[in-house]
């Protein structure tokens, strides 16, 4: 049987090659933490490369994404489908699995996509809270699984470590095992070029319990691994580590961080390891050893599938990690909708329509970075899921919009829970590294956004969103919807359930009419954009707006046909969703521009950058192109001229021009 | 002479009166907080309110900006001529320069824009850093000054605090003081429902020294504050409070934070103050007493005065401090480069004519978020600023790209340095809401932004950027710059220096060919767009790129002038600046696109969203409306098809439908 020393080795030397094969990449952390990586495999992780996605296996996450060759690695040695011995050979090729940073997308075993400093381990609170969740409701016959994760120093210094690290400690997640690759060095050089900081006692001082031992003995990092699993707080595994480790006159510098370590240097690296097989080639013992350690696991999935089988909660619990979620709510409510009519803020009608959500979908884990109240986001009766209570549903994320979005993506990784979150529009600024991230992954998560313009009113302008709205829809892979009014808002929640990544609703602080008062086939906001008001007269200028603009609309649209001119309103509920539709749905609702004789208008209470793709250069936009500024919304609206008094006359002035 | 507790009591009755007049705001952090900033006024802070901006100020920062009415009452009662009373009296409506939140443009007094939680605190790192260095380079005699700072619980728990406590902590900003609000409310409730922190513990983990004060005593709160302008460390004095003190019913509960008290809470509120004067009157006696404290000042200004008057170095001090720089560095160096024509990464160009700057300015102060030989930011034989030489002009931010964005736009506001500093533009997700701070408050500070596209090549996904240079352009009050060579990099550089705001410099990491190799009349890219190329066959195709894909651009129109079709290539330097222009010269670079003899193409490795505006619907746009892969660059540029060869092809077939 080899030492676990010699397994490391392997994972030393085919990051090392592979690194060099490429011409780029980070050999430095998986060398340094290769010893911690196999006592963490070898003893402790719950997984079973047959089945990568068997529910209670235990959660590993790279949050030093850039050494993506250590996860790659474990995954070949341990026996996964992928990545095989070709797939690292082409590291950070287009044909290869092995991307640059581990992505989740490309190969099964990879948790979550890592890369963006902190989110990976941000991201692992969230799995974490999903753990003890399902872990309340269906008991540890069924959930019992541990989440592992290796972080550097950039992890640590990154502001989301602080909100991911005061979340885990206040909610105390035992289960979030954290080891901190403390290699003393960062791309610039010693960390204390830029750090002064007792990392322990700050974790300490936020409720987590810290261990320490030497990263580059297994036993050693096996052993706190171990006092780490009896306690009832996140641990944080100090492991002192060398980055580089085994090359001879660049480890321990940040030489060996973010670059091929050179053809000569591997080879006396070789040496200094006693490792003379050839590039990618792992000798017989080495690879049979490692491929026993992942069998072991298939014992444990089995008799978990035979658990749940027993159960009498095993099926549901099965149902809800497929991800199957009641959509019947939908109907009924829109019915009693158009039948009040009800004149409420779209953050209410939310709240309505969480009510109606939480009530029939115990999957949905709400919450809001402190800002409950103003989000609407506490509905349907949920209770705080807490450190005595896992079982409750909502969590009061304190003023952590990052810390935030990552946990909710985490959790929607971890599957079982749809988790959404609220914060204020503006503030998607602070989690916006996590809702790409997100997006990137497809982790279906809602985020709630309110007080989404001008509408807000007295805060100003560091409260109003200009450029969001716009700057989110351009985010690939990411729903954004802004609707009109209550039907519209229920008709959003419901197409977001719908969405396989995830969705952002941006919703107002102020009251908007009742736009949707008559019943219509089907969902129509899932559509993207949809007739609201055809044209009476001759149609002459096709409106195009959005959320509390819409109502808006209607209004310049009246005034238009008193004076004979035809105006659709198109409700633009989201652009993502519209430009998904066929071009013949497309045509019908926005006719060809190069038709002249039909001015198409938008108006939105944000930036007009980027309407043009809907209007045409020669159309009119409608919006605030500065910041805003601190009053009452009424004076807001009519100061940047967003009033059906303002837009009209120069609707008309044109249509006179032309 | 009316006690300090009577003098608190004046902002507590101008903070609830200014509340309920506007129907909305925040009284309970200005009622909590009024004896602390009566102690700090008066026994502490170095401030002429018949001089706001003097240069040896203290610098006060009300983090906590949703208190607004804090700063307003203390702006009014020590005698600035803003606000008068009146402007209190309209508190949040649009003709008060009283906003929601403190607004620097709109107040002398106000030192930074407040109210995005978390940023205050890190702004006044960068205020701090600011001193230190200046007081290095001109000694005591002329920079002596402290920076203190009110901050509330939100402002501790963002991220963000953990990159700002962390960078003074390591810098040793002793000279920084703040004052935390410790009143144990959040909006959701007590701080307890989110947070489970030793608070102290964790701020001398990162190397401050931390203070205990009763709040609500003015002399304890002043006694702590003497405690801390001894310390070579910066200070956290947590100040224990009861939010909404005097609010009989309602203080120390959440009730207080976010609404008006409401008449009879005030009326009873002014009961248990013994407060009799009616709403925004304040008693002869004690607004004397406010006024002498604000008229004590003058001496320590005029004394500065004559000092700098006396000094050698006094000139050149207020020189710096007007903003001054040296420009001539730019047309030898143009020269040389056209000269020169070297191929070489924009990233590699900005260091470059950093080389030049650095040389000649000396205001200038560099960093990178831990990315310094990636982001060639480290130029000119500039050293680092650390704790033991804050004389240097280079700051290893570390890992803490929020907090060096942050600190960034302290450094500007602060004024006499001109600070840069350098991650990748992917990155600007973790720093955004600070650059839109900055933005907003036309803080003068270049973020330099590079691997700027999927150019970067084989770090993947989660490093390229696709939505973020529109979204970043969608940014009020910011200067977006994608030069495409050494040259326009150069000229870049010398315009986002004249630039009375903000800049972001989007650079590539791979080389690019020269593209300017002639002789210009001054800084053509100052102008956002210029025709690079005009079109030699008669003009059917207008070509519009940026950064790295202009030489795409002129590759493609070489091959349709080899079919004799016409193209013109213009560089897009900046949008933002090309939208400045006047129509005329927009109208020649661009002309009217109802002209539909002529195909407008964008090309841009980003995002095709919003690039309509220039090329109108019927024109094309080739981008990326996905996330990126992880390969070498070139073979990216291929896959999304970004060259020539595959551009070319499609535009020619559009030609011959059309």
């Amino acid at each position: 049987m080899p030492t676990r020393r010699r397994l490391a080795n392997a994972i030393r030397a085919l990051s090392m090659d592979a690194v060099q094969a490429a011409n780029s990449g980070h050999p430095g952390m998986p060398m340094g933490m290769a010893d911690a990586a196999t006592a963490l495999f070898s003893d402790h992780l719950k997984f079973d490369p047959a089945d990568p996605y068997w529910p209670d296996r235990d959660r590993f996450v790279l949050s030093a994404g850039h050494g993506s060759m250590l996860i790659y690695s474990l995954l070949y040695l341990t026996g996964y489908e992928q990545p095989t011995i070709e797939d690292i050979k082409n590291f950070r090729s287009l044909q290869s699995p092995c991307a640059g940073h581990p992505e989740n997308f490309m190969l099964p075993g990879v948790e979550t996509t890592t890369g963006p400093l902190g989110q990976g381990l941000a991201t692992a609170v969230g799995m974490a809270i999903a753990e003890r969740h399902l872990n309340a409701h269906y008991g540890s016959d069924l959930v019992n699984h541990h989440t592992y994760v290796i972080a550097g120093d950039g992890c640590l210094m990154e502001g989301i470590n602080h909100e991911a690290v005061g979340l885990a400690g206040h909610l105390g997640l035992g289960r979030l095992i954290v080891l901190w690759d403390d290699n003393q060095i960062t791309i610039d050089g010693p960390t204390d070029l830029s750090r002064t900081e007792d990392v322990m006692a700050r974790h300490k001082a936020m409720g987590w319990q810290v261990l320490e031992c030497d990263g580059m003995r297994p036993q050693s990092v096996s052993d706190a691994i171990e006092e780490a699993k009896g306690s009832h707080k996140p641990s944080l595994i100090r492991c002192k580590t060398i980055i580089g480790y085994g090359a001879p006159t660049k480890q321990g510098t940040a030489a060996t961080h973010g670059a091929p370590l050179g053809e000569e240097e591997i080879a006396a690296a070789r040496e200094a390891l006693g490792w003379d097989a050839p590039p990618f080639e792992i000798p017989e013992e080495e690879l049979q050893a490692w491929r026993a350690m992942g069998e072991k696991g298939a014992a444990a999935r089995k008799a978990w599938h035979e658990r749940v089988e027993a159960s009498p909660k095993g099926r549901e619990l099965l149902n809800r990690l497929s991800g199957a979620l009641d959509h019947d709510w939908l109907e009924p409510l829109v019915e009693k909708l158009i039948s009040d009519a009800p004149k409420v803020a779209t953050r209410k009608a939310s709240e309505i329509a969480l009510d109606a959500i939480n009530a029939v979908n115990p999957s949905t884990i709400g919450g809001s970075a402190d800002l409950t109240g103003s989000n609407n986001t506490k509905a349907g009766g949920i209770q705080p899921l807490d450190a005595n209570n896992y079982g409750g549903r909502y969590i009061y994320y304190g003023i952590r919009e990052f810390g935030m979005a990552s946990a909710m993506n985490g959790m929607a990784l971890h599957g079982g829970v749809l988790p959404y979150g609220g914060t204020f529009l503006v503030f998607s600024d602070y989690s916006r590294g996590a809702i790409r991230l997100g997006a990137l992954q497809g982790a279906k998560a809602i985020h709630v956004m309110t007080h989404d313009s001008i509408g807000l009113g007295e805060d100003g302008p560091t409260h109003q969103p200009i450029e969001h709205l716009q700057s989110l829809r351009a985010m690939p892979g990411l729903t954004v919807y802004r609707p009109c009014d209550a039907v519209e808002t229920a008709e959003c929640w419901a197409d977001a359930m719908k969405q396989s990544g995830p969705s952002l609703i941006a919703l107002s602080r102020q009251g908007l009419p009742a736009m949707r008062t008559e019943k219509a086939e089907g969902n129509l906001s899932a559509k993207g954009a949809y007739r609201l008001k055809a044209a009476g007269a001759e149609r002459r200028v096709i409106l195009i707006a959005t959320g509390s603009e819409v109502h808006v609309a209607m209004e310049v649209a009246e005034k238009l046909e008193a004076e004979g001119i035809g105006a659709d309103v198109i409700s633009m509920v989201s652009t993502d969703k519209f430009d998904a539709q066929s071009a013949a749905y497309r045509g019908d609702i926005l006719p060809d521009v190069s038709n002249k004789e039909i001015l198409r208008v938008s108006i939105e209470a944000g930036t007009t950058f980027g309407w043009e793709r809907y209007t045409g250069i020669h159309g009119m936009n409608f919006g605030i192109d500065r910041f805003g500024a601190s009053a009452p919304a009424p004076d807001l609206f009519e100061k940047f001229g967003l009033t059906s008094e303002a837009i009209t006359p120069k609707i008309l002035e044109r249509l006179n021009n032309d």
